[in-house]
């Protein structure tokens, strides 16, 4: 029995990009927790970290278009629409999760916890924001939103202009207690969500912030926090692979630190893709003897956790 | 020290109803902690319970204006609505809550838990809608709503149509076990965002359904599961009145189960304001003996639960 911090990528929340409906999610979640309630069932403690790019994205859109339209709607910080999304796919995890668990006869409880990210106020990610986030729009558009709202956008590969936010690190979880104390009763615990609402702390006082933590690297520091054993970072492949793609593509069982060094520095894993994921792993295997991260897929979870497959990272 | 729960009103979120902005209402929810943050500091356990109606409606007529201007934006169902302003008001609250606590050096910790209501889906109000949300429609589009998305829609006051939902009975909370955890362990916890998110049970499956529930029931309801040994239910006035705005209002310190009966078959309450709060406090105070509830303002809550103002509800 270990105690396990689950990653879930934007693809176990939302399986087709053409439908970016609730109800399609609902469906995609209930999925979703076949695999995860696979891990409960096999006796491990798991806490779930998700993903929230497309839901965010979406609301910015749906806030942008809403305004203008009709000027009286006020548009949502994008901090409140982080929590906004934490909302909505926690409702659908928790209800999926659930009833998944009750399927099985496990009588866990399950609920998602709002929850808030320290980040530095002088993290190098504020002054250069590269995260873009909603709408496009033209250049004359933009210049007005960064004059009238203090935005920053940028021309995107000659799509149009898009807001940039900042991807500062995760420093701290403000509602750690609140997820140990649920951890430790044995209920099952949904946290930072797309990563948690990005806060700073000024003079003792959080104040969200437009940013974009990212949500394998805010998954590492709960998983530091909670002293998991484990990290578990889903995405779309089954294992890391050098060569990625190519006729020698290898794919890798095991992959010690160091290994993981030489292989970032050789330029083997893609950034904005497979490379912050690694580099998540490589945090948490680093962090104290004995910890492992895994990458692997959503649907070989289970075997992953039981070192039939997947990649495992460790000292 | 009591275990008490807070049913926190509209204005004690949205102050100024000119101003919906999230700016807004963060300030206004860091003068509302304040007075939480009292009973805090008396050493009561607060369990918080706020609406939702202002800002679910807002979220409401974002996505029926982004929809019309943009069809490519599904429109977000109305229980998932609910779960985004869990998040949305939850943040808000524990961060404001949270800096009031460690200004007084209350070394507590705070948090919003995604709560799901169960309710009956043969409860009365589903044959008969009658809460509206959203935004206005001409004859016409109401009618292709209708048949479209079977909506049920009903001609308002001469102002248009709208639609309407049903506000049914909360029957349970599904995380109940999650907030009994928490409050045990000594933390404050906020649950229950806009009466919960309606879910009905079928087949043992939890399924989310339009509906709202009134905020002081499901205050209500979670206050008995919890065995709280009060309900507080604050409001626009500092205590319950008979013969309300004439020239022989009287205030009421004690209200007995007995009077309140009576007092509400004389009419003295009004529908849709004081005789939900009258009705909430009555069902609370009649739970279990020993048990009372209290009416009164936020400004006043402290001095209320001292005995020394508000409206006291008990058998």
């Amino acid at each position: 029995m270990a105690r396990i911090v689950v990653a879930l990528g934007g693809n176990a929340l939302q399986a087709n990009p053409k439908d970016t409906s609730a109800e399609a999610q609902l469906v995609t979640c209930h999925e979703t927790s076949k695999a995860i309630v696979d891990l409960i069932e096999d006796g491990h403690e798991v806490i779930i970290a998700h993903g929230n790019g497309p839901q965010v994205g979406q609301f910015v859109a749906t806030y942008e278009t809403a305004n203008a339209a009709n000027e009286g709607i006020p548009v949502m910080p994008f901090p409140e629409c982080g929590a906004m999304s934490q909302g909505y796919i926690g409702y659908h995890l928790q209800q999926a999760i659930r009833e998944e668990m009750r399927e099985r006869k496990i009588n866990k409880e399950v609920a998602a916890i709002v929850t808030q990210v320290v980040v530095d106020e002088n993290d190098p990610g504020f002054k250069n924001p590269t995260k873009p986030v909603g709408s496009f729009f033209t250049e004359e558009q933009a210049k007005k939103l960064m004059a009238e709202k203090g935005y920053t956008m940028k021309e995107d590969a000659g799509r149009g202009w898009r807001r940039v936010v900042a991807s500062p690190m995760p420093k701290a979880v403000v509602e750690e207690v609140i997820v140990k104390t649920l951890v430790e009763a044995g209920h099952v615990v949904i946290t930072v969500g797309g990563g948690g609402v990005p806060v700073i702390e000024k003079n003792g006082k959080l104040e969200g912030v437009p940013a974009v933590i990212d949500k394998d690297l805010a998954s590492e520091r709960i998983a530091e926090l909670l002293n998991a054993d484990e990290l578990v970072i889903l995405t779309a492949v089954e294992q890391i692979a050098i060569n990625f793609n190519k006729p020698d593509q290898k794919n890798l069982k095991d992959l010690s630190v160091a290994e993981a060094y030489k292989y970032i520095e050789e330029g083997h894993f893609a950034p904005g893709s497979m490379l912050p994921k690694v580099k998540a792993a490589l945090m948490f295997a680093e962090s104290k003897p004995g910890r492992k991260a895994i990458v692997t897929s959503l649907e070989r979870a289970r075997e992953a956790l039981k070192g039939l497959t997947g990649t495992i990272i460790a000292q």
